[in-house]
């Protein structure tokens, strides 16, 4: 084990700090984010920061920094007040990566990446056609994080496409059997293997596995 | 592909529902928290909400429900201003997910679970010594999530132990190599297997594997 103070890593080259700083928190959700703007120009953006805030109401969270490469998924959510959450499989992960290149604009991620984009109940972002698990979100608050200037984008669920095999009569998805791919670091790409499913935990009892 | 709209999800039983919608945000990472009272009393809690907020500062979230089992937890890091969020590891996810159980204030997960606690550099909140990446964070802000009244906790970074074989040498560390596992929902755990790490995406160039 070595330690690392915090003078060490402030003393880090900024990139190296990043990476080694991204890798702090564990693995991450690989989701890409779609938007669209007044004029139906859409938008596609890799994030692994979509966090699971709260289940009644159904929230899920998000954190945009407002100048990177995602400034325009958050112009677009602020201006539609919608947008998708699509994860991301082993199949198209690397095109999924490719969305966080700085394309100007007027040029289309989907277009640009090689992904469809498909309309779900009339809602007015598009959803990912090959994403084996979609989310229709309204935006619900952004809370400002002062330390650092970033955001936390929160919305609310307001429906969920996905493939029905992978839905549990106990109401757990298996996202495994989806393919959806976990992300370490900035840019660390990783499949799964189920070790279990654990039981509620109780004091003084043993854990089952959930089958 | 099957859709499910807001209404079928308000109308879900409410265990069913909180196991769908946890599932929703993909792949979570797997730390438990690290906490000790004024008189030292110590308190150890997984969590599947630490998340990446900034690499300079260095700062994590995680989201906390202020009526749950996390409960010490929260009060220790608001009493102390400290906290230390340690890697669950495949050998000990076990152990990790029972100290969610509700274990009285005078029980210390540590011993009921069996972990040790571990002070790096005269800390005041206890690390988990069969952790192979520690982090001693400060409090930072504790940002009110009105819609549902959680928290999101953000700290700032202190310090970092890791084990140094998986920190490489642009600074990112192969948390896979330490065995570090995936959450999914509120019970499944994951072992991984690496894809690739990505080079940095731009408009019109091919990715390369980063190695």
């Amino acid at each position: 084990m070595k330690l690392y103070s915090k003078s060490t890593l402030e003393a880090f080259e900024k990139r190296q700090r990043a990476r080694f700083v991204n890798s702090l928190s564990g693995f991450k959700s690989a989701n890409m984010i779609g938007t669209a703007d007044p004029l139906g120009q859409t938008n596609l953006a890799i994030v692994s920061s979509v966090i699971h805030l709260g289940s009644n109401p159904a929230l899920l969270g998000m954190v945009m920094r407002p100048h990177e490469t995602s400034r325009h998924t958050l112009e677009n959510i602020h201006a539609m007040q919608c947008y998708t959450i699509n994860h991301v499989s082993r199949e198209h992960y690397k095109a999924a990566h490719q969305t966080s290149a700085r394309y100007s604009r007027t040029q289309s991620e989907f277009d640009a990446c090689g992904f469809t984009p498909e309309y779900v109940a009339d809602f007015a972002a598009p959803a990912v056609a090959e994403s084996r698990l979609q989310i229709g979100m309204h935006l619900s608050e952004v809370l400002p994080i002062k330390k650092n200037g970033t955001m936390l984008v929160i919305g609310e669920v307001q429906w969920v496409q996905v493939s029905e095999p992978a839905v549990q009569s106990d109401g757990y998805i298996d996202i495994e059997q989806l393919g959806t791919v976990a992300i370490t670091g900035l840019d660390g790409y990783h499949t799964t293997d189920r070790l279990a499913r654990l039981s509620y935990a109780k004091p003084d009892q043993e854990l089952d596995e959930v089958t």
